[in-house]
């Protein structure tokens, strides 16, 4: 049977010459799975690789689903949680696919949140020195971010995302429904990259947002219009920069910030989860831009007053449990960022939707920010 | 200091576009590594990774070599061995890589045979989703086929090189003069795959090593020469198919046969060491083509004439320790070769530098074959 589309659902292509692809979102996908991986692959065979909170919910209508299109598949249901991006779970996840003789016209499957579909993508990327792989991303955040791209990997002690491949998808099936299954601490979280769209370079995006987020929150058709832009909108810059030469870092907008409140906080999930360091993380940015005379700081109160309608934490003073000193918090930007000559690059913004990358930001002005912000 | 040439010292392109890179072959090369790598590299950092057979005779001398140039270099030296191609050894191997700070202009280093080189290659393929790789081959085998090319990886329970990455190197330095140290065993089974790129498409060199070869084995001039002859062909083959879509399945000759045998003495490499087991496969893969009447079966007489000169296993029953049943070795064949309808693809010819794939050999005529060469 080939792929048909129902009326509310809409598909985004990923460019890249003969490995493009498409991102289809939509209601009820995961009943599809079946349909629409059989009129795409050659192979009859599949994977299913997830995790605990999210296999006793959508495994079994798609294990239905695929069985009913005549495709065998086999699943291996992991420990939810970023400790699962490691090389403990990567080798039993290889095993699987290799178990289940996964051969070139099959397929891996990511069933799961962001941390299922870049460990899942890289067993795939590794396995036979790559694999088909297909993302059904079921987080906000894994729908509009880390499931689109090809980033792939685990963490290693030395830091998160060290160690993995570039390996893109076959395909991406949103399936907007599985979304309200998901906790609004989570649907928050991946709704700060969702806003991060519009503030990187699209005003109109972001603008839209501050009107229709209840709507998006809500579920239906603006949620599945914001999905649809944010996967669009990473579609371009992945098209035009794959392996991050240049534009796209700026997809990190908001990140090295985060990323460093993430290590304060010892990646505990309890205090801060990845989109609530992002939503402080787009503040900061804002904040130090208007600081270095390169916004006006009414661009960082509307951006602070957005997410804080929607929930979302925006001061380091937010976070549970306190933080370590600014100092601290600068030795984790710098080794985030190498630091050449007392000199960062760091993604400011001229406004909302003016992003840029800048490789001339002076380490002490970043440190006399952060004091200011957050002193002890 | 600029990168030079010593008379004898002889260069191989690899031509991959923006991946093209340069393979050195020549005397004295672990002495120059610094200066050689110093001329290509904009980092001044490396981690050169190692196995106990190698460490003691060439690890100080590059370390030596390193210095000099002013770059700072850790080591990790691993036991030798095919099981050292495992995760278990692939963990520290990124550890110790992360743990050097190896950055985008840095480097990680393969000093070795084989197995060193594509574990290696493999890491440095996956730490930041892929770093710098300098291959320096100390095997024959590697210097003339594992270290160029790109493929790495490691084995499985399920097979061997069913995990791993394509991740060409920036530099392979072949010292010619390490080879002396080599076990006799070793090197005749190097010479294996030298021969094979006579038998693939290069009759000539195939008649030359007849005359040869006993200056190939005693060193010098002629042993540059087959192995820069041997890099070439390797390279043309990589660079019209770097990712193994048509004609690099040449490369496979005789690996079939090579392969099911590896399988069924257990990879004890007391009983079979790769190159013999290609050896043996590469006579079996002449003479199954005479017998097809594809090919004279002077053919096979005369290239299982010359492996046996130089002291190479070339038939089955020269394996100590027995084989089992040809119905086992069939399946170690259908395993690494899927069969579709009963046909089998597989690396045939039509004599001495005339091999070709087919795709639709009878798997009943293979099986008949390998009875008939191995009665029980
Ligand atoms: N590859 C990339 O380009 C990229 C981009 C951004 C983030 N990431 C990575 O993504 C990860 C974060 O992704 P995440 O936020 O999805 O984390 P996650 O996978 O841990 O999911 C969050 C939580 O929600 C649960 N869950 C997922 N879907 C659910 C559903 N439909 N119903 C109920 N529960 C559900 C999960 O079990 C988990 O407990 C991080 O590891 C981050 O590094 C990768
Ligand atoms: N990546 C590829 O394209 C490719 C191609 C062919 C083979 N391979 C792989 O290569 C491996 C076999 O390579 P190999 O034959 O080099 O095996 P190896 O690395 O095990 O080396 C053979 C032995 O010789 C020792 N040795 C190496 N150099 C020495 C020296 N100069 N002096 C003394 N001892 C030395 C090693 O310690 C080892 O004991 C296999 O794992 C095979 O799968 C890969
Ligand atoms: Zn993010
Ligand atoms: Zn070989």
């Amino acid at each position: 049977m080939m792929s048909q589309m129902t009326p509310s659902e809409r598909k985004v292509r990923v460019n890249l010459g003969d490995r493009s692809y498409d991102i289809l979102i939509g209601p009820g996908l995961i009943a599809a799975t079946g349909r629409e991986i059989g009129a795409r692959l050659k192979g009859r065979r599949v994977a299913v690789i997830t995790d605990e909170n999210v296999a006793p919910r959508y495994l079994d209508p798609m294990m239905a689903s695929l069985a009913q299109s005549g495709i065998e598949a086999v699943s291996l249901v992991l420990p939810p949680g970023e400790k699962t991006k490691s090389f403990d779970h990567l080798i039993p996840v290889c095993d699987a696919i290799l178990g289940a003789r996964i051969e070139r016209n099959d397929a891996v499957i990511a069933l799961g949140g962001g941390v299922i579909g870049d460990l899942t993508g890289f067993a795939a990327g590794i396995v036979r020195r790559g694999s088909r792989f297909i993302q059904v991303p079921t987080s906000l955040l894994a729908q509009v971010d880390s499931s689109v791209g090809g980033k792939t990997g685990i963490n290693s002690p030395h830091g998160k995302n060290l160690i993995g491949v570039f390996h893109q998808p076959d395909l991406v099936l949103a399936d907007t429904d599985v979304l309200d299954t998901l906790s609004p601490r989570e649907f928050r979280a991946g709704y700060a990259e969702v806003a991060k769209y519009g503030l990187i370079d699209k005003p109109a995006f972001f603008h839209w947002l501050e009107q229709n987020w209840q709507a998006v929150f809500a579920g239906g058709s603006a949620r599945i219009e914001a999905i649809a832009a944010s996967c669009q909108a990473k579609a371009d810059v992945v098209a035009a920069d794959e392996r991050e030469n240049g534009l796209r870092a700026l997809l990190n907008f908001g990140h090295t910030f985060g990323h460093a409140l993430e290590a304060a906080t010892e990646y505990d999930s309890n205090r801060l989860v990845h989109g609530e360091g992002v939503a402080i993380g787009m503040v900061l940015a804002h904040e130090f831009s208007a600081r270095m005379n390169l916004a006006s700081p009414d661009d960082a109160r509307r951006v602070e007053a957005h997410l804080k309608t929607v929930g979302l934490p925006t001061r380091m003073g937010d976070i549970p449990g306190g933080l370590p000193p600014a100092e601290r918090l600068m030795d984790a930007i710098a080794q985030d960022k190498k630091v050449k000559g007392g000199k960062l690059t760091f993604i400011l913004t001229r406004g909302v939707g003016q992003s840029f990358v800048a490789d001339d930001v002076p380490a002490s002005e970043v440190l006399n920010f952060l004091k200011e912000k957050h002193p002890q």
